[in-house]
């Protein structure tokens, strides 16, 4: 199994099927592309029919979708485990996922994935602290509502934990801090080792994007 | 069961979960808010954290994405029926079912649905011809590949084809046509009872929301 991502330091969306896998600790190859280099689009080609990252090629199968690919994992290497068991929380696990996956424009735009920048500042606008404060809710309501269950977003790690996973990493490099159970949460993932990991080999990696790298410090 | 959509004349997100279960016949409430109206919002925080319609609401539980509706309804109304048999089949039609989830924004912004409108032309930029070249792409793709298994997307009918259902109705309203088997696909989503029947209730309502009215005549 081959999970084809961008550079760790800015690729959001590999992050997400990338962390599920580390998580668990299921072995596959890690083809990592430079993400904006010129070759990108052409390396790219080869694995997907959309031209984005992440991609999983298991045998002859492509899928070339970061929720797609976390379900199938699920599936296929973790007997389902990659949901909540409850059909009842299976169904919020799944709705705050699909909401992360067509929403937040404001984070996406203005708050770039940057894993291994910290200390960076932006200004605020109303979109952006509409989405801050939406994530604020759902973290705590999450947590008190499943805190019984585990330290997780719904108790046990699941999907929602990799979807929001770049969301905690973004807060840690802009500075935002949540309120209550929603900051405890947000320091949870962070000592995830996968997720230091990823953010240890971001550190490593030598290519920048100019437009990615905003904030004042 | 209770589904909470906008109007059918604009709401897109709504059509998905809506066409699975109308075209499954099985049996909701449908309760129908006006969106873009001054009670919209009010009216749906008695039902959603999010204030974005869809929202299922089963018993206790509510669901608060188009995306994870369809996912309960086919694990709990349909014996998981919603998506594909084969794991390989199906792991596609979750690719192009997150894929529309997440992308295809020049479509979404220059193109609103707006169900009973026909006749409409609107000028294509690059973006937007490259959001269509890939909807062109995609449907014939999967035709050529399931053909056998059926008319549909990914053969039987599936959560892909409601997912793919708003773009079908967008593109007869503003005059874009498929090449190929992807235009005899369109024209067989549209020929299905149940999507005439959101058109036709579409048809019905009287409100109007100025800004998604685009296009020349
Ligand atoms: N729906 C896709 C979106 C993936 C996506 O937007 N990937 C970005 C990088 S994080 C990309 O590949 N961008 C390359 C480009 O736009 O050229 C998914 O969830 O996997
Ligand atoms: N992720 C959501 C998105 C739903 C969405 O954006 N709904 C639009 C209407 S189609 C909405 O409720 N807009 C109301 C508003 O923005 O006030 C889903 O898939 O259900």
């Amino acid at each position: 199994m081959k999970l084809i991502i961008g550079s760790k330091n800015y690729s959001s969306w590999s992050l997400r099927p990338w962390l599920l896998l580390a998580h668990h600790q299921i072995p596959f190859e890690e083809v990592r592309l430079s993400l904006g280099s010129a070759e990108f689009k052409q390396q790219l080609a080869t694995y997907s029919p959309v031209g984005l990252v992440p991609v999983l090629q298991d045998d002859d199968l492509v899928i070339w979708d970061s929720l797609a690919i976390c379900e199938y994992v699920s599936e296929h290497y973790l007997n389902n485990q990659g949901w909540p068991a409850s059909a009842m929380v299976r169904a919020q696990a799944r709705s705050a996922s699909a909401e992360m996956h067509s929403g937040f424009g404001a984070i996406r735009s203005q708050l770039p994935m940057n894993s291994r920048a910290t200390g960076r500042r932006v200004p605020t606008d109303g979109q952006l602290a509409k989405d801050i404060a939406r994530i604020d809710q759902l973290f705590n309501r999450c947590r008190q509502t499943f805190c019984h269950q585990g330290p997780w977003l719904f108790g046990q790690f699941s999907i929602a934990d990799c979807f929001y996973a770049p969301i905690v990493v973004r807060f840690r490099s802009y500075g935002i801090v949540l309120s209550g159970d929603g900051q405890i949460y947000a320091d949870w993932q962070l000592q995830n080792p996968a997720l230091q990991q990823w953010i240890s080999d971001a550190e490593q990696e030598p290519e920048i994007i100019p437009g990615d790298e905003v904030g004042q410090t």
